[in-house]
């Protein structure tokens, strides 16, 4: 049985994006017999960049009611909020003693997000200590990560090693990158890699008039009504072919080289696809955002679970290390 | 009525040096109405240089024996390990997102200690962190420090302000330094201020003979035993003079001016000095060495009251943050 742990960024709504390119893999990849698959929402984390209350507990129901929306088996898999799981700071602390100063200071992503940022902060920096301690707590072996987070798994092997080998014990389990080369790359409202930080997304969890709109403010060229048009350099097509079947493909192909079809016909399709595509887990989501207790429930059945396998590790840590 | 806070080294036995200079001058602040005071034995800094678990075990057990023979009252005062409290490690986190880089990159002691260590490592960079969190999480309002320790105070100050500034709200006390001009310098065996480092510390809990070895270490000059001594100059009459009362002062000064009196006399007067004074003291310690229960047991009962405290103002802290 593998053991796969994924951290979710809890700062954004995930949208069309992320839950194509990320959540949906991820469910399925949960979903194939011997994998236990451990999610947590990295709300520790957020407090790096996101410093409103109000903003972090809204944030972080969208994101637990996103992965509660499409089928996620909470019994099988352990879904839960980071902060839930005070033994993570507490192995953070004493993985800090193990963590050579250097080793973060030349991280790239610290380099990179420092560079950007007027004040940096020391969670910012030390942060990687963080993620090795959420990994190496539950004996995670696979991380699914992006190729710029693969320097924080081998620093979390480091770190990991220098405990197990000071100690002369197999304490921590050595987690490995598990990064995935066909990435789906889901084009934004510009065509741009859709980003939150492009602001070109699109949010599927919005009211039917609201969606309607920003699906309207996709990019398109200028080709007239009346003349084809070519459905591979198109935004609209993109999007509609990631969503929809075979059959629907193509008949929107035949449409785009056919003539007399719009960029707001295609855009009508994309929309109603979207909406049938996604209906029950609209459906879902609105009910859990409009019900925090739902959300709250379903989460502390996995925190609860990992809150144990916590405990259990941080009973052999503090022992090996005499505390 | 005022709350002090004090952190108490937990590597090294404490020597004579660290009774007379620290430990009951401690006490006695304790022990003056209107004053609430917390002793904790920082474990968890320790991981930054001492690895080995049994050791810290010892050494732990040593610090809280040595506060423990000395009619310390664990009722009205709190002493608890550092480690049994792990919401510091919680706030230590959440403290780190609102501590500036820079400001631990800059401070003296880092700097310091950095140089001369071969391998850095991040414990000894964050520690400044986790020692604000030692202290905002229960409400201090004044720490007892050396002059090396002032700026982190200050950084514990900017850290809570910080934190209370960002959500317009006392969630945090800024608390004082308390530096004490007096403190008394104990000569070493060499006669430099007797430290752990300088390995020129009395031991005053040790076996008889183990200790009247030692005593007889102290350096002393050549003047023969017939001739008048100089007892300003002289360290065995300087650690004497710290013990004992007016006469028995007098009557070496005397001693020592008439001459036939040889430092081998001065040493054993003093050794017998420290096994008079400390009669008590030493036997309660060996008595709570030998039954490391009875430690234990004193112990949980300030632990018992620190984690309720600190489990109040982290809850406060949470729902600030939105956790």
């Amino acid at each position: 049985m593998s053991r796969i742990l994924t951290g979710i960024q809890s700062t954004n709504i995930p949208h069309l994006g992320n839950i194509l390119g990320a959540v949906l893999p991820a469910i399925e990849l949960s979903k194939q017999a011997g994998n236990e698959s451990l999610f947590f929402i990295a709300d520790l984390h957020s407090l790096t960049t996101q410093k409103d209350a109000s903003q972090r507990i809204q944030s972080v129901n969208s994101v637990a009611a996103t992965w509660l929306a499409f089928d996620f088996d909470t019994e099988k898999n352990l879904l839960y909020r980071q902060s839930r799981i005070p033994e993570v700071c507490e192995l953070t602390w004493y993985l800090s003693c193990f963590t050579p100063y250097p080793m973060l200071a030349n991280a790239h992503s610290f380099k990179d997000k420092s560079g950007r940022l007027n004040e940096v902060y020391t969670g910012l920096f030390t942060y990687p200590v963080l993620m090795a301690a959420d990994i190496i707590l539950y004996d995670a072996e696979y991380v699914p990560v992006g190729k710029d987070q693969i320097q924080h798994i081998e620093i979390t092997r480091d770190i990991a090693q220098k405990f197990n080998t000071q100690y002369n014990q197999d304490v921590f389990l050595l987690p490995q990158a598990k990064t995935d080369e066909n990435v789906m790359i889901v084009p934004g409202t510009d065509g741009q890699k859709m980003s939150k930080s492009y602001n070109n997304f699109i949010n599927i969890f919005l009211p039917e008039k609201e969606l309607l709109k920003v699906i309207k403010t996709i990019i398109t060229d200028t080709t007239p009504l009346e003349e084809p048009k070519n459905s591979s350099t198109c935004n609209v097509f993109k999007l509609y072919s990631l969503l929809a079947n075979d059959t629907q493909i193509m008949e929107m192909q035949a449409n785009y080289a056919k003539g007399g079809y719009g960029y707001g016909h295609a855009k009508t399709a994309l929309y109603e696809l979207i909406l049938t595509k996604f209906e029950r887990a609209r459906t879902r989501y609105a009910e859990l955002m409009n019900n925090p207790a739902l959300i709250e429930k379903e989460l502390q059945i996995g925190e609860a679970k990992a809150r144990t396998m916590a405990q259990e590790k941080l009973k052999l840590v503090r022992s090996v290390l005499g505390f």
